[in-house]
């Protein structure tokens, strides 16, 4: 197969990210937000919050791409929620198989790009990888914070379970932070979250 | 307001583009697709079709920006389908109020990046907004081929009208026109598109 064909195969492919629903609810209308639409989301605020890197400056354009792959392999192994401890545990293995069967649609060079991409994202080692964590965070905290808790409302989740799951926003972007610090403990004084 | 609160308020807000609905149709589920999924699905395409460039190099990540972008007016001035010569009247207008809008609950200096790139975006006369516009055509077409004409069916789209609308595919990127004749025709052999 050519190149090209290649390439719109995977293209066609990754519309399939749209109907991946995630725990989150969109903030003024209820309906849960889609993974295609939540990466959408982190590349934008990936522009706009990079002056809050305490790691200096970074490969913006590295970063966006990262975030706008990130969710692909849920079109195969689903969007697990962070809160499900279950759900984690084959979570790498489903993601893994489904990278190598949607990455390798493309051409092999660009199959290995978007590879090595998925798997510093996944490895959190580098300035990019840590700041595009800190926005997969951020993001979902946002959504929870704005419909009065919709995902805290689950079966265990709790305000110190909340926090550890952020702490990759402390790592990379330290004045975001105390944003979401700020966020959760007004969320506690307002009954969305369990202390 | 402090500059962290303007921009957190300008991504609370950009939420509402994942409520603006298109015409074109997701391929495998038939809903329609909403703005922010489609600036994403722009976002990958230019990451793995900048080889088609007939400019020759371009600057990536403003391409990316750019189509991560080009929406969010519609977050006020809603989607004007591309067949609607009724609804062109006005777009321009309406689009540049909504910018106004939007793009100024940002910092001074990022309302600034914004709207240069949206500008760039809507006047198409450097390669990567002609880049950009290509892939803007490109996306629904593709929607539209694999769902027998989804939005081709609505009244008044002919070939011809279609052809035109993607002239901006044959400025940037003739490769990609080939394919997309090649779509296009093959549409109307099979009845999706009126001649």
């Amino acid at each position: 197969m050519n190149r090209l064909k290649k390439q719109m195969e995977f293209i066609v492919e990754i519309d399939k990210l749209k109907y991946i629903f995630r725990q989150s609810a969109l903030i003024s209308d209820g309906r849960k937000e889609n993974s295609a639409e939540h990466s959408w989301h982190l590349g934008l605020m990936a522009m706009f919050l990079s002056e809050y890197i305490k790691d200096g400056s970074v490969d913006l354009l590295k970063v966006i791409k990262m975030v706008l792959i990130h969710d692909i392999v849920e079109i195969d192994a689903g969007d697990t929620f962070a809160y499900d401890e279950h759900g984690y545990e084959d979570k790498e293995e489903r993601e893994i198989q489904a990278a190598q069967r949607i990455f390798n649609l493309l051409p092999s060079d660009q199959a290995d790009e978007i590879w090595k991409l998925w798997r510093e994202f996944e490895e959190r080692r580098t300035p990019e990888a840590r700041y595009a964590a800190s926005l997969d965070r951020l993001q979902p905290l946002l959504l929870n914070y704005f419909t009065q808790g919709h995902t805290w409302r689950m079966p265990g989740v709790t305000s110190e379970k909340v926090y550890e799951r952020m702490a990759p926003i402390r790592e990379s972007t330290p004045v975001l932070w105390e944003y979401a610090v700020e966020i959760i403990e007004d969320s506690i004084a307002k009954g969305y979250l369990k202390r």
